[in-house]
């Protein structure tokens, strides 16, 4: 745990002022009155940073899922049995899912990771077998993960970093797929925030007054049992988390060790996300926030990052699909930054405004 | 004017029911939780009965900016001289311009259209010329426009969607151009919904406090004199409009009756698409907001129409910037919706949720 700790705790990179400074003088000599594109403007100076250079680019985008079981379905916390986790991982192979379509839509790469289904599904085309375990364990009765599963699920998150960063990436966008995993981050966000279960317990994929009733009682049970708020946030992912939302969390600290922005999807990351500032506050520095998902908790979680995300549609399916759509609006941020004219270039008198 | 009104308040294309029925049956056949993709389900729907097909598409997508001026500009109600109408179109021409970058990145048609700017700056490669007059009179002083330039100004609309649909566009985005165009659209605003000029007068492209009260006595002055309430919509918009708001007018109108698509910008656009709906109730069927405008006064035309725009990203440039940016999303919610699995395609189990 203090090996780990230690990784994790390393600093973070260091966007650049010098960009920031260009990047903004550039912004007010393009032909348009000041501040009239509203976040595009700082979105493209944001990249700029931590891109190192005036004229950021958002070519090449990873998005990477990460599938994992939690022992908590057990308890009947999901509309969906747990054999779905799998059934899914299949679906994102093989181009059917949300997040497979929205890759194919937007040019970006997709890679696939079995971080620890409940059973093993042996090998599938284009998912990568890197399971840690045989799912989570029930938190409603222990501790979600041992010291060395827990390890070796971050190590899942920052090994997938450094692929994205080896091949270019300019953007990471972490995605995740485990029934059951609302149930997970609502335990972790609520130990983390020191908040009762009711405050971020809601339907997930689907559930009825009833479920989240059921489910609230067992995040209760959870926390009596896992979430000591006076624990460090590490071992509370520990107890409460899950394999994916590890390797989230690992991939969230390591892509701002590194210097690769990445957007934020919705309740599950935004615990993963929550998690990772918790273990290294310079995170926050290099995470975006894409969308206010439909999941009730998840402004919650926003709010205590201090978040205002791009997007308010409604979406509460994960898998990375609310950050995949905020995509374009990054992307045209940084062509306009980029590709407009100057009032000079152009020919076209400045305003007094 | 009574044949214009004719022509402008006949029947509207009725999207098809039966699309309707079956793009909802297949939205609830897909592998994800019913409702989970918020907005873009409903979206994707809207298309689907709009092109009378279950999996409709928005690969064509055309962008027509109507560029005009306003008398009214000599009262001192902008930021910017007159002159930069014209710059600006030479901008738009030359791909240097927002809207220029922004079609590139989507791969749209755009065209740009001379209304009537103050002065004719001859042939501009790239721009058609289709002035009606050199610019509209000042609103503080007498009507816009005479019932001949309003006719032709519509006119010019209306061609541009034909051009469009012959073109096979899927969506059309009506944009615009003008130095003094806020006031205009603010002085139409509060006509058609019977406001005080305070109500909708906001800094448009960059005033202070000392111009935003100017150009509120401005409208106020406007509507004192050519802003009866009990005047007809269309009588409103030739006495405090503009020629490129009269064009937009004419254009949905037309999307309408032809059953194009239309996707409308900022506060402009939504005066003139408010303009549309009060001369052809039936228009409404046939537009979709694309975002909150950072000018104050666009919330205040949103609610009147009952539109719940798709981006609040503090824009408030024009030029249809804030359309296009909403484009992409409008794309991916026809993707998902055409490409996803089915439950019975990927062998996924469905949920009980």
């Amino acid at each position: 745990m203090s090996t780990l700790l230690e990784r994790l705790a390393g600093p973070v990179a260091v966007p650049d002022p010098d960009a920031v400074e260009q990047a903004r003088h550039r912004q007010r000599t393009l032909t348009k009155p000041p501040g009239s594109l509203g976040r595009l403007e700082a979105l493209a100076v944001w990249f700029a940073a931590r891109q190192g250079r005036v004229q950021p680019a958002l070519d090449r985008v990873q998005i990477t899922v990460f599938a994992a079981d939690h022992g908590v379905a057990a308890e009947g916390v999901s509309a969906f049995p747990q054999s779905v986790t799998v059934e899914m991982l299949r679906n994102f192979a093989a181009g059917g899912a949300a997040i497979a379509v929205l890759a194919r839509a937007l040019g970006a790469a997709l890679e696939v990771i079995d971080v620890g289904t409940a059973t093993d599904p042996g090998p599938i085309g284009g998912v990568r077998g890197e399971r840690v375990a045989a799912g989570s364990a029930n938190i409603a009765q222990g501790p979600a993960m041992t010291e060395a599963q827990l390890a070796s699920a971050c190590q899942v998150g920052i090994d997938a970093m450094h692929r994205a960063r080896a091949a270019g990436a300019h953007l990471f966008v972490g995605a995740e797929m485990g029934i059951g995993n609302t149930t997970a981050a609502s335990a972790l966000g609520c130990a983390l925030l020191n908040l009762p279960a009711s405050e971020l317990v809601g339907p997930g994929t689907g559930l009825g007054r009833e479920g989240i009733q059921r489910k609230a009682e067992l995040v209760a049970r959870s926390l009596a049992l896992n979430g000591n708020p006076q624990h460090p946030p590490l071992e509370l992912l520990r107890r409460l988390g899950g394999l994916e939302i590890a390797a989230l969390v690992g991939a969230y600290v390591a892509c701002a060790q590194h210097g690769l922005p990445a957007l934020v999807d919705g309740f599950i990351g935004t615990a993963a996300a929550l998690a990772a500032t918790r273990v290294n506050p310079g995170t926050a520095d290099w995470l975006l926030y894409a969308h206010r998902s439909g999941e009730p908790g998840h402004a919650r979680l926003l709010d205590a990052l201090g978040a205002d995300p791009l997007l308010d549609l409604g979406m509460r399916l994960g898998e990375g699909s609310g950050a995949a759509v905020a995509v374009p609006l990054l992307r045209l941020a940084c062509r306009l930054h980029g590709e407009m004219a100057t009032f000079g270039e152009a020919g076209v008198t400045e305003g007094n405004g």
